[in-house]
């Protein structure tokens, strides 16, 4: 088969032919029909010094977002079965840890990750543990399978928040921010602010349903969310731009007793004015990883086959396993918006 | 009457003899029993920077902790009668802002602050308006009424917190840590681990119920958190300490998904790594300012009425109000935990 | 001014001509644009038994679903003033008993209803208590203003149902029914199952969002539900038909865990298994009476002015005041849904 | 081994000699150290009508709440080891279904019951699933281990009842009753108001904490629960006789927005008011049957090897397992409380 492979501590990607591989007794092989590319792998591809940590050894298969139909399963596989449309949960639970025994696999202490410390699915084949294998909706076409994962983190977001009739902010417009955007609408928010310096991906925004789009290279956001909000603030924020200046800044129009969501992995440190940005506001923060294992599946999945939330406008480039290169660099450069890889054969 | 005055923008305070004040319409005039000393109330004395924006106006007279006797009421008053034993809850509400109408009158957007913007109780009479004043169960002891206020913040803490049968991390062991500590044996957590470089107080957080005491400037705090709780880390902190290398420093012990509760107001910023201690853990940072009116005081009233909860071992100091500046030197030393005022009349 | 009277303890109404009444100091008095017949204004024509226990005294003016400009206000009035657009909210609280204080007001226990302890709004004017007048948005005609109050118990039973990618069965297509099927909707269920023995309603709430109809004179909802659910049973049903034998079956398609909401009032006893029907299913059974002020109003207005809900298939009629007799006699019969009375002067 | 078996459709159980049983590649061996009788073990004595459907077939061993000694497990076993004390849980989860499937493992729709569907532990040893075996802290007697598993319902309506400075009624002193106020003193309930028509019972509440006693056949619950709550009623109503018309009662003096916990099983039909007792009350019902997994076993854990809850006064009578029928005979009685026996080898 060929797959996409991380083989050097090093920029960049090599595309090669290997065997397809066999499912032990509790994994299932999947035939890969569409793959998503996520912020995290480009940082696997550039090879920055944080990614590095959450990888076990090299060469591997990256990619982790994917869908596709099951083409042989271990001997004890009883969940899922040949032909099954399934999906992949990136956090591979232990079972075993304090947290796995909590009803909290998706933050296990000895969490293997797909496509970072074990392969994944840039290739035209996948293991996939049955444990983190999801059996998916038969009418879901699979390039909105592929990404029923990364909707599960901010959906979490925006459920936590109960933004009903409330004010959001959603800081960083990219797949995330653009799910926060949409899931945001359905859920019924009354503002939804969406900030991005791209104008392009503003505009994706408008499309999912921001009621309001802010550039913070051109205006202040800040005096924007309070006249927005009589200056009260916002009820809800959610920071998916990973850009740490954003996020200190984001505390200055959060409302008194209002929740704060981080998404976006800042590289930099946090500068945080305890007393009047948390403590007298009797801030909520809330650091999300991961999506409860299936509970957010099962939501994500309804919005997608029900049609409730339309995410064609996050969809802006496909390409070939083949055509990778092209791929990365258009998804490194910030243009469009999701990019997603259809294995061809 | 004899009052504590701020009068000049410096430090110090001074006592003087002013005359009785007369109730307005919805108000109330209590004779004061007895009154505590608060962390603030310090900053008032000192005249830090960051406690002036809180003042409105000088003179005015300083103390919020307080109880004491109806000795006159406004004409509108309903709640309360002459002869009642009453406390005052510092933060009074506008009744109308987006908080007040939402049923979070603690964090009101137009909050006077008893003690600070309007006169408080370091005097022998005090003015409190009806909305904010509280009767007290007829059993509960003066001295032990007047700390209601300040137990209710550590109490909504512990609350929140959940902490049955999980490990709890108290940093700081002031009058508001100890509270946390003592609320927390009694809420049936399992590991209740003091941390402060104050012998003496570490002394009288096992006297609270502390299962473990740890001096920071003595032995790594991570370290001994980690071994008692398996690796895991704490499933709560209390911050009540308001050092913000401390609070820094917590993030790292803090359990997957464990909350951290930021009641101490730290003068300098925090500087957080977001990825690593917030995101990838899921942690839940709540800051915690006031007490729900009034369900904290009627919880916090059991306690102590019951006897379920001993505070004796904090109340380590009584001074009439002529004493005052022993008082306050004793209390900015560190010496002892909580102080206080007892008016003689 | 014309007003509809309850004058004698018999079957009907009178229309008569009364002065305009004069507002008090904490009152309001309000020119009405649009009032809606609930099905307790129909007991309170018939004179059911059960009704009588919340009248005070007669001649009385019924009605207490109703939008209307102010027109006048007492002194002491300061949240509403002339010209602004309002509706009622029917639970007046006294603010001093024990729900009051503890933020339940709309349960309280000295509570006035308006409508019925208290004139109501069945006229060309009405009082309406500063606490209980609510400021409509500007762009919300009178005549869904009006509906604010009756959408708000469904509205509640939605959210707390957290009916998202859940099954949820409606027993019951009146206004009350068809307002928790057009909310279900709005909120992601993914199966709105409605029932009703009248078609021309189940008609409507297919236009509100049900997903499957149910006619449980034609085939057995039991199986139905069962069947949708691959046997797992409903995971929230709301009852809305006050119809005892069909809440006592309700328990045998609850899912285990399942959540069943009481809203119709039943006027026989409920017969119930208690083992199986909710012990051994964990069931959760929760009673709704009132709506939470104001945040139930501002979910609701926000669902309303935004168009997210449209509710226009459930007002079927509109008569004038002069009309009401026949306003009730279509109320009674069943025919069509929700009915108005728009004064015209 | 020496083993209890129920062995035809009629009253009595027989104690037999039979072979010490194997454990599949998922069991586990244990050597019983003591085990108690619960009410469904008399039931299953009596060969009550409604008991018959848990029981698949005969003969099979009863008695489900036990603690013992690891001493062979399958090869499979990976949780628990050699030598480990353990107890059992007796809801054994399928780990597929809708409910397993959803974090709720303690409902799942396929589950098979120790003692019940499959042999249980009124004997020498005993097999369990490793899916079902609770490892347990060294310090905890094996007597007090194993009234873990009848401790676990009790518990969970006191933590959902959210008792503290509230007022509860136990309605039922048998051993479920029992725990119920234990629990509720330890979490620090302000009024405990246990009922009961037994004497002794109600002696042995007084003993576990209860602040008030109420004998119904003396005087009524009703009077006596208002009188103590100033006419509100109490807030959290624990039933655990079964008695049908206590719970019909229960409704008359639970507070308005109150909640209602069901875990006594009644024989006959429920006849309640809905619309008085249960929608204008906007009440909460709740049936409990089952334990969180883990998390209800950790706070009992914690409860037990603290000290915090002393369970003494609730052990009245020891047996060995051949002397069950006076075992049996006691407990039919209403003698005493909590009947453990003990397997002597």
């Amino acid at each position: 088969m060929k797959a996409i492979l991380k083989k050097k501590e090093a920029v960049g990607f090599d595309l090669e032919e290997m065997p397809v591989p066999e499912p032990k007794e509790k994994e299932v092989l999947v035939k890969i029909k569409a793959a998503a590319i996520c912020g995290s792998d480009l940082k696997l591809y550039k090879w920055t010094s944080k990614i590095r940590s959450l990888v076990k050894s090299l060469p591997f298969i990256p990619g982790h977002e994917c869908s596709g139909v099951v083409v042989k399963v271990g001997k004890e596989v009883k969940m899922v079965k040949l032909g099954d449309k399934v999906a992949a949960e990136t956090h591979i639970p232990c079972g075993k840890c304090w947290q796995c025994q909590h009803n909290r696999p998706h933050t296990c202490q000895n969490m293997e990750l797909f496509g970072h410390s074990v392969n994944g699915c840039f290739a035209e084949y996948s293991i996939i543990p049955e444990v983190s294998t999801r059996k998916l909706p038969e009418d879901l076409p699979f390039e909105k399978g592929c990404l029923l994962e990364p909707m599960g983190i901010p959906l979490r977001a925006v459920y936590e928040g109960e933004v009903e009739a409330d004010s959001i902010v959603v800081i960083g417009c990219g797949p995330i921010g653009q799910f926060a955007v949409g899931i945001s609408r359905i859920k019924g928010a009354e503002e939804i602010i969406a900030a991005d310096i791209n104008e392009e991906r503003l505009n994706i925004a408008r499309r999912m349903g921001a009621t309001h789009l802010v550039n913070p290279q051109k205006e202040s956001l800040l005096d924007r969310v309070l006249s927005l909000t009589n200056g009260n603030g916002a009820g809800v924020i959610i920071e998916a731009s990973g850009n740490a200046e954003a996020l200190e800044k984001a505390f200055n129009y959060l409302r008194v007793g209002g929740k704060l969501f981080m998404i976006g992995h800042p590289e930099e440190l946090l500068r945080i004015d305890g007393s009047p940005q948390i403590i007298l506001k009797e801030a909520r923060i809330r650091g999300l990883f991961g999506r409860e294992i299936w509970r957010t599946w099962e939501i994500a999945e309804d919005l997608l086959s029900s049609g409730k939330l339309n995410i064609d406008p996050i969809i802006t480039h496909k390409f070939s396993l083949e055509d990778f290169e092209k791929a990365f660099n258009i998804a490194i450069s910030g243009e469009g918006c999701k990019i997603l890889l259809i294995p061809v054969s």
